[in-house]
């Protein structure tokens, strides 16, 4: 498997730069039949767009796809589906006080060492551009778990910088510009944005997502678990440093009369597991949570050293998200997706003759 | 590639069930010419095995290893390495009780709702004793890296239940059976774990894991990330909920300005990137932090139903550990090697002409 | 995908060497519930076992299988299957004479070229024993294909040396040791081989294999074709050197008036497509060929050179097969089996929803 | 790995249709620092190109290709390299005719019971202008191996039906539409496809193809043979019935005193295997050939079915290439191209640091 795809049966892979001609992808595996337009990716794909509010980049893309092969007459044909996304607003001179310089906490210097040479013109292949891609596969992925399954896929961002999200409303997530599931904490998210970008600097954030209707099943041991794939597909997105699992780091001060999910003929009584044990999805909520960094790029001056090993400053003036997660939560649904989608298959292949001995318990009692 | 194998180069692939004859795996990939004995293995086995203190299991197990296969006169011929480790001491009579209910977060309901059958005796596949293949895997891998490269892969137990052991001295966690890097701390460990048991429940753990000397370089863009293979790889491990790579979750908390690493041409000023920008191991030291979650087979009565769908309640009186964190440490190390000589493989398959333009800086500044 | 494993979703990793302790394998993503013992196994492994008749080696193995995990109460657990098959009768003494030489058209020279070290012993991995992890594999598709989908694999000598063998009574198959479908022609592939025996040297083979039953749909365009798959998996056994599909290379000189299979609602008029289209099953007969070379270790002397780069001369007195394709129908159909049984669930993986249009037309009228 | 890619380092994906928007690519895992230009890869593609002579399809495609990523200023930097080659001349009325009825040996019939839907234009996903991308990853292949490893791949069509074509010239190959090695039989293959075309059928065709300069080492035993991935690559190329590396089915016929290469100081003494054995290159010139089935997609009527299961007649009067054979040596080149590259990766992964302990010898004698 090379390292620009991931997935077994619904498999994804992605090319391009921040400031080439194009951003493109192939989706393989996907079933025959499926009604598929470029409507139904665009919408995903504009909620991840640069441009949508002062909090974001300022870079100004349609981030329009045009698909370029694996649909006729409105549906799925089952052969691979292209798609390629145009970049618009390469302005790469903005870049040129940089590419001489490695940024802290950039991917500059990994790359220059790895590769010898690299496209320094926003940050290249490293940038977060690339996870249109994502959010273009998941979008399919999406489609097709929601109509075959039920199931739904759904994020937010739980923690700007120092401030805590609770999720209090689902409805208001698509109503700001932060994911942010509670409209009333928007205000003075937005003041800290304008303070943060004031300053030059730039902050983490926690981004939280729940797929819900997924059946009791999916996923293989013991490597090919659902909760390493997901946390693989996680842990891939651009400045994503942590994934947890339902109760994740928490369960560590857990005991295990409290820590283990009783069961009863109604359901579960708790999700502590995030609807995964042994590696294969309970039927109950899949509930994953991400760290993401701040950004790298920030107009504050850093000391570092060039392409020359000498020692500089860099500050970084080109337009960037001062914080990446508030543009976060459709790619962590898009990748939540795929890894679903990827198993589904899988488990059906695997298992598709199985009748379950005992009807499988609702997901949660609430 | 099959859900029981990792690894692209350095691929593991692995079988067996806590009460079948035997467990044991493949390793496919290792170069040839590397010195390699059973003894080599058997020694970080030994550091997992069960029944080595109080506050684990008391199966017996000597957990001895086997070589089939790729090792001729003393070191790897490059073709595949099989090996086989005995069950020993299956009490499987043990399991009777609970062979037709299921365990409140153990992987039986989801076993037994996959595939329709399941093995109940032990856990089956779902056992924690599969973490012996890992740890045979990652042995080797351990040795060739510690070999070729100077890498040195060392971890140690972080936490246990509530109770935080800061890294205060490498040598102190080989002497302790809870793998703790502070001998002052080993008697509170102790008293607390005596109570736990005495208590019939268990507790979560943390597991830090540090690799130093890798050099810059190692990791694929853009799926196939060093710190994705790497959180792929640990949460694929038993009981893990949740995996950190360099700041982890702390990260949502920082400011740019205080996360991304500065570099001076004596070194990176920090490492809240854990060793890897961009996917891309950059020299320092890799830093790992999972979360495990509490033993689920506890001797408290849960609350579950039984493979009828009824409601009923279990305690689970086998052989358990109070809390698997104790022996995830080998674990931990081994899965970190395993995909750090993946890596290694493929970054000299794709970049082996290369000639880094400038030298690489030093890991950290101390 | 290492080496030493083949398949996406029915996955089979192989290990060992000729003289070291034993063979072994996984087989991953065999589905649950099918029933399976050793003795399964075991009476495909002998069709394939040395020291049958005086035509094949006389190295005295009984091949017996122990199945190692995977299987609980006599049904697959769809779990890893693990097995081994302990050698028996090694006599490296044998060896020590052509240690130091290379045998033309024996893989000795690449695996010194390659690793730098190899293990002479019989061949080491380039063994054809290792044939038995393909035979057991096959073993498990077999029986699965059958019951799932009524599907038959068989095979059969059509040509040994010179002589041509018709396909005139398949029951004839089982009842000679050279897996000749006619039974008349036995009596002059004896003398034949008897002849060859005393001149010191050895001839090629042609074997054939047919898959009967196999539904319309399985491959996948464009490079996981089912022919690819197969190709591969036939050109991978020891000694091949060609594999035709259908017509095969007689497709050359067809029109293609001729060529391609005329169909009716009562099925296809003819198959010289060899049940295959666009790589995709057609509900036809699957037809498979293949060349294997004459063995390469024979008691006439051969010009070559010694480890050193030296001039010599070798003659190989050990015990070798004349004609290896004599005890390769067996092998011929597990791999065919093997390829199927992994198209078969990457089929329902993906078309698992699909209602065929048209009702499938039988595969041939005859 | 899906079924649109291939490859496990060099790894290429494929999409498009014959009638969508464009068909385009992915290739994957390329090393950095290559020269690489699109007039790289037109060159090639040009030679593959429909429409340069009047023995083949008289579609007018340009195939223009256009590099959307992974080269910056000239040079790879081994990121994932995007393209992309629009269709221009899609005539879909042509197939209005035949969208209801199943060509003969085409995969109309199988693509439609396998999704249940299907793009009839031009053969959609199966149409041989897919085989461009194949030719765009071999162009990048070849240029590396050849400034790498001096690796030369050329091809040639060694029969057009019944007329077999000897390898005279190598410099013909490039003078004359059929790639023909002798100049002299193409006024003879010239009338014989007038001839054809007058005829309203079509013929089949054997290409054969030579890597010369290839290193000793080049294979992984024992499924992932070099000879094995050959064997999958020219296998998934449209209409190939049949591969043969070396000897081939000749070898069917010959004794081991003849098809074993003898080896001296000087080099091996002939080459029946063809440049591998036991799946490792020898340093010999890897030769390869392939069986191409007759076009089926002819004028002359035949017996077939409609999608409603009735029986029917279908001529097919769109633009074909009466024999697919004609242009497929840059195809079967590209393929064999693509895999070397593959395996030069994989064997300096896993073998980067073997010193061959004797020098290797030449690749033949002449």
């Amino acid at each position: 498997m090379s390292g620009n795809s991931f997935g077994t049966l619904y498999c994804v892979t992605s090319f391009g730069e921040s400031h080439g001609p194009a951003y493109g992808g192939v989706v393989d595996g996907c079933p025959p039949g499926l009604e598929l337009s470029a409507a139904d990716i665009q919408k995903e794909l504009d909620r991840r767009k640069p441009g949508s509010s002062r909090h974001v980049t300022q870079r100004r893309e349609s981030d329009t796809i045009e698909i370029l092969s694996g649909v006729h007459q409105g549906r799925t044909t089952g052969t691979a589906i292209g798609f390629l996304i145009r970049n618009e607003d390469q302005r790469s001179g903005d870049y040129s006080a940089i590419a001489e310089k490695f940024r802290p906490g950039h991917a500059d210097y990994t790359y220059w060492q790895k590769y010898g040479v690299r496209d320094p013109r926003g940050g290249g292949r490293a940038s977060a551009r690339e996870t249109m891609v994502r959010v273009a596969a998941g979008a399919i992925a999406k489609k097709w778990l929601a109509e075959r399954y039920g199931v739904a896929v759904r994020g937010y961002l739980a923690q700007l910088g120092p401030k805590k999200i609770a999720l209090r409303d689902w409805a208001a997530v698509g109503a700001n510009p932060f994911f942010a599931p509670d409209a009333a904490i928007v205000p003075e998210l937005e003041a800290f944005m304008d303070d943060l970008r004031a300053s030059g600097d730039s902050c983490g954030a926690r981004v939280n997502a729940v797929a819900s209707g997924v059946p009791v099943g999916w996923g293989e041991p013991v490597y090919g678990r659902l909760d390493a794939d997901l946390a693989s597909a996680l842990m891939s997105i651009n400045a994503v440093k942590g994934v947890e699992i339902g109760a994740g780091f928490a369960a560590v001060g857990q005991r295990g009369s409290e820590h283990g999910d009783e069961m009863t003929p109604q359901g579960f009584l708790s999700n502590n597991n995030g609807g995964v044990l042994g590696g294969i999805s309970t039927g109950q909520d899949i509930t994953v949570s991400v760290a993401l960094k701040p950004t790298s790029s920030i107009r504050l001056p850093r000391r570092t050293i060039d392409v020359h090993g000498q020692p500089t400053e860099v500050q970084t003036t080109g337009r960037h998200d001062p914080c990446v997660g508030i543009r976060a939560t459709p790619i962590v649904e898009a990748m939540l997706a795929c890894v679903l989608m990827d198993h589904a298959l899988r488990h059906r292949a695997q298992c598709g003759d199985v009748t379950p001995p005992t009807p499988p318990i609702a997901g949660r009692v609430r």
